[in-house]
């Protein structure tokens, strides 16, 4: 199956072009709004407000604040906004799945951000953050981290197509590999699911093994990679210059 | 089982470094030399006198001579000798199987290079060269190439298991993907006989869809990687320089 490219503000991603985003980890809004004029000097394609290692995440005015000024920021270049869970590599935050809900709900509103991300562990309570996020024009990615292993490549496939199901605008699937044929095995099935699903996926393998799925995993069918800007916000990120480095090398000699 | 590296000259060839070879695809003595000065200047790890391209490969004595001359160009740099088929990629030659074994047993005898290349394909005569070579204190590298495609995992394994039984001390599978799909196919097939083998190997899937395991294929057991110093002599081959920068930034961040 083809699958469909979606433009988020001037970027397409999922097209033939792999996107960069780094990670924004401030843990106030004066880090958050240093961290991406700095960021932003690198021309990343998006930008990723980890908002779980913001400290006053339970202040939904700050929140927004910070949210406007990141924007303001920004300037064309897409906000994805995440929080991410603690068992899935997060920051522990004082929020209930109630709260994280209504927060995300506010950021949506507030159309400050272009992309919001929800994890897939969440079930049936998806189908209220992509009602919420469509209502406001924003893209849901559904995510699913694996910290402490790799999965079988059907399971990863799985994962990516009940994200389908949920009304994913993207999936997103990342793995810890214990070996080499880990890292194969996450390029597989990334490889099976651009076959099968229609929406753009994003998966990586992290630590130094999978190095090589955040420069290469765009050819078996990964739209974005997370590279630092200014501070990792995974494990195994490789800087924004040297990402691009191996990309353009790939570029030109993959067609 | 532990890959045992070989020692060539001053390198290691299935090390925890990829090694970097050049090939020489001159048509005449003159050109044969010119190639190597510059090709030398790029500091490969090991260089590949493709003699498939020379004009007077008949002609023993210009042969020998050529590769004495190519020995005193390339100093302390490892040799591989190699007369590759038509059927595998090679250029047509005037030489029946009896006159290429003699002509390789010729090369051997003058000790002017480090390593010689024969096919599986060759199959019961690879016994014959491998006796050769080894009298002389030359290694073997036994190989397969599939200009048409791309065969399953389990058959190039067992091709490089076959090298291994014929006495290789390095077994080479080169395949030609259609899809992604076959480069991952490529990749497992050679992290699976990593596992099994215990000589180096080195694979590649050609064309720009192979480029990435010209790049990252060591990660996954691939010793040894082809790459343009002056010209290239398979589809796909990419400037030693490029190939360069990226293994950096892997070797950088795949720890």
């Amino acid at each position: 199956m083809q699958r469909k490219a979606i433009k988020v503000r001037h970027i397409w991603i999922g097209g033939e072009e792999p996107c960069i985003c780094a990670p924004i980890v401030g843990a106030d809004d004066e880090q958050v709004l240093r961290e991406a004029e700095e960021v932003c000097r690198k021309r990343p394609d998006l930008l990723e407000w980890r908002a779980d290692f913001f400290r006053m995440i339970d202040d939904q005015d700050r929140v927004l604040a910070t949210a406007r000024a990141l924007r303001s920021v920004a300037g064309d270049i897409p906000i994805l906004f995440t929080i991410r869970s603690e068992r899935e590599g997060g920051q522990p935050i004082p929020l209930d799945e109630n709260e994280r809900e209504r927060l995300l709900a506010a950021v949506c509103e507030s159309r400050t951000v272009d992309l919001v991300d929800y994890e897939l562990a969440y079930g049936d309570r998806i189908a209220d953050v992509r009602r919420m996020a469509e209502q406001c024009g924003i893209r849901l990615i559904v995510s699913r981290h694996y910290f402490d292993g790799t999965p079988s490549k059907e399971t990863i496939v799985a994962d990516m197509r009940a994200a389908e199901r949920y009304g994913a605008d993207i999936a997103k699937v990342a793995v810890m590999p214990k070996s080499p044929g880990d890292v194969l095995v996450l390029l597989q099935a990334t490889e099976e699911a651009r076959c099968e699903l229609s929406i753009p996926l994003i998966t990586m393998a992290m630590g130094g093994l999978g190095a090589i799925t955040r420069l290469a995993g765009w050819l078996f069918g990964s739209a974005v990679t997370f590279a630092v800007g200014n501070q990792s916000s995974a494990p195994g990120q490789i800087p924004i210059e040297d990402v691009r480095a191996v990309l353009s090398v790939l570029q030109t000699y993959s067609r």
